[in-house]
């Protein structure tokens, strides 16, 4: 089964295509949708051993020509320095404008190598092949690139659409079961943002999308259906998509804490804590009942994720510790934080409006200290 | 006399105000533009040295909060690392993305100060404020911005446009001679491109406009306008917007033939000779007859400016090595060369089917070789 979401934007539309045993054909449908392109693959070493041997032959069976670059797997590859030598191998290569750049990979080889398309030349299309979970239903919607900053991720970057999107759920199956789970957080934050059938569904499908049944691509497609409808409305970030950023200012705040230690709490897990939190919060602040913030808790749960402070190993951060990295956060206004918050399962809003002592008070009921 | 000329590009379009004594006016206009916003000054230490002190004034006097980054003059500071000292500078800063960059200097300030603004948070606004003739007639229109690669020039940037252009007339009265000179061969390039009652009247208020007369001020605004036009019609250079690039093929092999080495011959003399070459080889092609291509070359000449290729100090490249250069460009197409090639005075069009032998035999009649 394959499916396809149209990301609608003008003249920057594009189609992402989900499906198993996409990889294969991926060479035939690129040479077929730009004829007589050359391609740059962007990759990392850990996807290049795993899958590249495969993406290749089908490029080569299919005609493409194409270098491969290859950069260090982990979060300090999105630098300055590996920027540098993308873009560098890019033209070394001596792609031009028609050319593709292809993004093989998960949210680090997404980012870095979609901000290098967007700026070689000023501008060369690109192909993202997302290879994680997490990269497919999200990263692969909204067009953020970019790398970071010594003064903080994702400082610096572009909005630039890829021209098409390969999720390949096959290659999910090569990937270590936490970093299935943590995907399946930003599965579940689609639901709770306004699709509360979704998230019913998902109650009710979660056990056949973990044994990659035919859920798994209707999953997929839902999620990236989701994200495109709010990046739609809100290309470059101005309102409506920090709709997106559900359960994310506790997220942010847990992994600043934890030294954005891997080890201890990947992206998705703290999402799932993050997701928790915010319905826990709304409901101290009378916007949802109990049993919403309890349906998130089971279910995440019941996927294996984390779902409070305490399930993160290791000495947990206190609340005073947690306040400081929300107020850091870029979201803060006036002396007041903008939360994303809920009036129930599917029914988030944006309240830019919370003074700080009542987050502060919910994390002291929520941490040991 | 202040003249204004809108840049119309739908929501992108933005004013270029044109006249003496805007730099003192910076910081009110700024301060109306955007209110409450915060500025980083991108410059360098020569147009600090010369005027960093009038326009930082201006913005303390109008209440605008700013801080200033100096990098080196000269093309070096096109580099990645450049860039990512400008960026890291930016965001120390702690500029949000509704604050502003100033890219205060000539055409390396803004295009690096530019793709700085183009990237940090995915893209904050700026305002270019133009220091040399050739910036204020040329990269203050098309949102080109970008840095160098060890691959070549300007092979890294984005398009990004400004939200307000100020060209200060009286700025250029510290320029080196050699350097109006030079801006004023992009000047005499609209003419001959689309504007040939243009070119007349260049032809007769030349001394006008070298010595500061009101001619100055409508000969940019009639330049800002003709780029605009064509700008305006083709933003992101995938067609006509390409007739800019007149004289410019035969400029950057004259360019690279010498090391691009600034003493011998700077951008627009390379220009210069590169618009009169245009019309002598279009002469030779029988598609402009003579007399176009004398008047030209008596204009350019008479402005101070180079009109042969024996005109540069030093040893003179040979026909082979421009050929060379030429065929380097990345505007060669199975084979065939791509020229902007003109029918007379303001009659100019792109031919993209020159056989380069045709190329060599003229360069072998104009070169020593």
């Amino acid at each position: 089964m394959t499916e396809v979401v149209t990301v609608e934007l003008g003249a920057r539309s594009y189609p992402i295509v989900i499906g198993a045993g996409l990889l294969a054909e991926a060479g035939r449908r690129i040479a077929e949708l730009r004829p007589g392109a050359r391609c740059a693959i962007v990759t990392d070493d850990n996807v290049e051993a795993a899958h590249g041997a495969a993406l290749r032959a089908g490029m080569t069976a299919a005609g493409v020509d194409h270098v491969t670059l290859t950069i260090s797997p982990g979060e300090a590859s999105k630098s300055f320095a590996t920027y540098e030598r993308v873009v560098g191998g890019i033209l070394d290569a001596r792609l031009e404008r028609n050319d593709l750049v292809i993004a093989f990979g998960g949210g680090v080889v997404g980012d870095l190598a979609g901000f290098a398309a967007a700026t070689v030349r000023r501008g060369m299309d690109f192909v993202q092949i997302p290879t994680s979970l997490l990269a497919q239903v999200d990263s692969s919607v909204g067009g953020k690139t970019g790398i970071n900053a010594a003064q903080g991720k994702n400082l610096v970057g572009a909005f630039h659409q890829p021209v098409l999107v390969l999720a390949d759920t096959d290659v999910l199956r090569t990937l270590p079961a936490r970093e299935f789970r943590a995907g399946y957080a930003e599965i579940v934050k689609y639901g709770l943002i306004d699709r509360p059938d979704f998230f019913s569904w998902l109650e009710r499908n979660r056990h056949e999308i973990f044994a990659f049944g035919p859920a798994l691509v209707e999953a997929i497609a839902t999620s990236c259906r989701a994200k495109a409808a709010i990046v739609a409305a809100d290309e470059t970030e101005r309102g409506a998509r920090a709709l997106l950023n559900l359960g994310h200012t506790f997220a942010h705040a847990l992994e600043g804490a934890t030294g954005y230690d891997g080890a201890r709490l990947v992206h998705g897990e703290a999402v799932a804590i993050g997701l928790v939190l915010a319905h826990e919060f709304a409901n101290r602040l009378n916007l949802c009942d109990a049993d919403a913030a309890g349906r998130v808790r089971d279910h995440l749960g019941a996927a294996g994720l984390p779902v409070a402070i305490a399930d993160i190993p290791g000495p947990t951060p206190d609340a005073d510790t947690l306040q400081r990295f929300i107020a850091q956060d870029k979201k803060v206004k006036r002396g007041r934080l903008t939360f994303i918050l809920t009036k129930g399962v599917g029914k988030s809003y944006i309240a830019d409006d919370i003074p700080p002592h009542e987050v502060l008070a919910f994390l002291r009921g929520k941490t040991a200290a």
